[in-house]
């Protein structure tokens, strides 16, 4: 469908709007106010960034069948991945070529086939249209022109990543980096054990800056920073020792498996950079900690082709939408969509190898607390923050160099991508 | 009060993009998304369908007796209709001409006069303006300037409608033709014995789209389908044979009373049509079936001019907010009304016989489920087809000229309306 | 900030539609209707008005101490109010100026530091930044450019203001008239015992209008009535000469304390007046009631400077948002926030002496009603107006001059105030 002229005007102006917004921002302080509360500005991120974007949808294990299929929602659009009888994943909108009904409504399932409930089309799972009642033959319509909409997929290492766009960049780079370093963790041989589902009452960018410093960890995540050195003091120079020492014992350890610990400053990986919307990299945890639990204890069998509990955190981001942490034992991914210039849809998923039996092998209750009570903590936080950005007497403030680099870098990103009017 | 320069700027501009949708629609198609999620354009459709066309409000008997009045919603507007002491109904705009408070707050009652609760403005059932505290005296003001704002009002064969027009279009031709048909129901001498009231969380044209074919029946509708003809196959000369049998059958036997089986077609009677937004016609119900209940056996006495319990079912319809089942012994009405672009309010009431007694003549809790449950089985539908009109990648797809030749007309109906500007 | 170009547009057209209805305003009649309902006028209120007037906030005692602070929120603007060590209150916009977060959410507290809780920024009492984690040092920020934005405060006889505004207008008349007729009331030495919020679904507007006449007070509001005059008939000589009798007898008994019944007119005092969005009288009582409660008996101990109980009622209103009522045992305040076109927040406190000993010296439950129930009649009352003032055949209708004066002056006072453009 063309842009209708009323959404091309609309468009114009807040087009116009973050022109001007984007050579009005201060460099190394906040985003101006509208772009977190102003709904035509909203709406151009769904058009540049939401639809343009890698998405993560979810995981390879989630449709691990052929018939198996999920949903993932981006403000109102509702993506179906299936696996089809050939064993590729397929994406494609939820919405009947007939008359637009959402053919799938459960967040996940098994089908033969996916059947609109309102007339019965009936969709391959590669979304191919296979029957409509008889109006191929009896109204002349050309079967092959209506497939459900589909939508670019694409599988890594057991994360699966959805495109909205017509013409979405490429995956290759990503593909392979993520492919060589991830590959270890097994999670094409994972399972979900506890998903949580968050609507977080802030902006989608307050979320990000939120994970893009561990400033506000000491005080807000007891668990998180005993376990980590995120949070650590940056320029101790005892630090850096502690964790050099745990890097080389890992690395020098597990090399012959192809693991290496390769961040070992404290603080955060450098990302969002201007060349990769996507990052992966393993850092030691704190001595005592084997694994992202409450106690540092293991809390599941080793995953994928891990031979020791001691290897680091794995950690993956993906712009927009992706955080991802593994340790040896266990898997946990952060999925974000945006519900609205003010809501933040939020997925919580945590995996175990698939062999690993609950009750035997493992306990759902003690994978949980370390990361959902750090996501509620956030949740918490992102919304104050919110509520107070909305006040008309915000002005956006400085960001600390030496603690919110990453921060920095993520308005810097954000605002290359609202600006692209691609 | 004369339209201000904003709402005429805000209609210049919906105006423009309408009349760019309405030629750029295809025929045959769905309507575009935008008409379903557009506030400019729901905007519009109140000014030009809503406040322009013959709306059901209710029945003559939800007003028997005068002093006793309901209120009807459209979208913020609320209707009163009142049945006078000269046994005439009024129908007058809920805003009291003072300061604009709501004179009615109950769905429905009984008064001497229509009171104020504010400031106690008394006016007569017909609107007038009988007391306003003196100030008619003190401040010098015309009480004959001030009645409830006039509401045009029709009674036909106990339905009532209204009209919010200024200058409302003739009514004379539908109330000579459904006056001729319905009479025999004996609506005048009804009563209400049930209601249930909806919000369907879909735009009001999907709800006439899924009421305006029997495709969806078979599947989502199992108790209408045993009853009725809707859904049966079209091309089936068996079964257009038993639908003569049956319609010749009643029609023998009772043309004495003024009773013809006048639709023998299998499928539904074509409506809307360019010429008329009203229709009404009497088709036979399925073998097994004397009434719409789920057994098909009676569940009321027989209603109005009726000695056979065999009379098919009576139906009526108008644009754009009815439709209403009759048969031998109970009636349902189905009124629609907009609240907002993805919202409609549904009442579905039930009516038998006034002489009829609740539990030695009928039981409600057999009356109700047929209807109930058709009604519901629709809203889900209705519901999920909005939800994926909402996608961002919805395109209008084909209807079937077969089995939805009335959701096409609906949509030329719809079309012709929302372009005409009046 | 200066004000974005989007919202320069957007002021622009609300201008002009303003500007237009401010022409078209009939005087001596109600608001039209997009006063009510407009959203970009809504805006515009808050901009000339709501930020722009002196704001009742509260009173002294709810920050007695140095450390004490309570909020006050203003559609999304949200202020604290905090007492220095000093004994100075001072009054802040509660947004950091590192990243926007609120910094307090409790609705009032005790604290040494206003400490955000997202990166522990602190500030002084008197909002200054005292401490951001070091950036002043590495980041090369100036604390000094950092405070919290502040707001103007002024305190008088135990009430507090604020004022949003760059360039708040003089308080000085209203400091010096306000002290001189309620320090008696001794509220610098009250204590808060009951507090009750609303969120009335009405225009705030309409909630003014509401409390400026009583007109409607001998139907809704049977309390009230027995106690007040406000709503006696006007025009009656029997009643003007029992309210001179009272008001004689009470200010020649209590003339050396300062005290002087010194509005005698049945009816409301006229308020607001062109010259003032202040204003302060005392009137007398009904026989038989000492104070507002439903018995009309005293309900604690004397307040303030009293030395006798019959000392009629002390009312204060300041536009756009507190009224006031005292009578010699306890006060009631009445404070109103806009929180969107079709929402107002009303909080609803108590006062009496702060040596009053709940149990022994008075009893809570005796306190509310009276004003409980009179708020709580007005904001159905309110509601239903809003209800009906929604309707799209809404029309303007006339005030009563006689019963509605202060209703109209409202009008005039909002058209100068919103028409004003400063």
């Amino acid at each position: 469908m063309s842009p209708t002229a009323e959404r091309v005007r609309a468009g114009d102006h807040s087009t116009t709007t973050v022109d001007r917004l984007v050579a009005e921002h201060r460099p190394g302080y906040a985003l101006q106010r509208e772009f977190q509360v102003d709904p035509g500005i909203y709406q151009l991120e769904l058009d540049r960034i939401w639809r343009q974007s890698w998405l993560f949808a979810g995981h390879s294990c989630e449709a691990r069948t052929p018939g198996d299929y999920f949903l993932f929602d981006i403000d109102t659009d509702s993506i179906i991945i299936a696996r089809a009888e050939d064993g590729r994943l397929h994406a494609m909108h939820n919405t009947c070529r007939h008359r637009g009904t959402k053919v799938c409504e459960a967040e996940s399932g098994h089908v033969k086939r996916l059947v609109c409930p309102y007339h019965q089309w009936s969709y391959g799972l590669d979304g191919a249209l296979l029957a409509c009642g008889g109006m191929d033959r009896e109204d002349g319509i050309d079967r092959h022109d209506l497939p459900l909409h589909p939508v670019a997929v694409e599988e890594v290492a057991g994360l699966v990543f959805v495109n909205l766009g017509k013409n979405p960049s490429g995956f290759d780079a990503a593909r392979e980096e993520i492919q060589s370093r991830l590959a270890i963790q097994g999670l094409e041989h994972a399972k979900v054990v506890a998903v949580r589902n968050y609507q977080v009452k802030a902006n989608w960018k307050l979320v990000w800056e939120n994970n893009r410093e561990c400033w506000h960890c000491n005080v807000s995540h007891p668990e998180y920073v005993r376990a980590n050195f995120d949070a650590a003091r940056l320029d101790d120079p005892a630090v850096r020792q502690v964790i050099a020492e745990r890097s080389d014992a890992i690395s020098e350890r597990l090399r012959d498996h192809g693991i290496e610990i390769d961040f070992r400053d404290p603080g955060l990986t450098p990302f969002p950079t201007a060349d990769r919307w996507w990052s992966i990299n393993r850092t030691p945890l704190v001595e005592g900690f084997v694994t992202e639990s409450v106690d540092g204890q293991p809390v599941a069998p080793l995953m994928g082709g891990y031979r020791d509990r001691e290897v680091g955190t794995l950690r993956v981001r993906t712009m927009p939408n992706l955080w991802h942490h593994s340790s040896s034992d266990h898997s946990m991914s952060n999925r974000l969509a945006p519900a609205g210039p003010g809501v933040t849809r939020v997925q919580v998923q945590w995996l175990v190898d698939e062999a690993a039996v609950e009750g035997r092998d493992y306990d759902v209750e003690r994978i949980l607390p370390f990361w959902q009570r750090t996501s509620e903590q956030d949740w918490g936080l992102c919304e104050r923050n919110h509520g107070g950005v909305m006040s008309s007497a915000f002005t956006p403030g400085p960001y600390s160099r030496k603690r919110e680099y990453n921060v920095i870098a993520f308005t810097e990103w954000y605002l290359r991508e609202i600006g692209r009017g691609r």
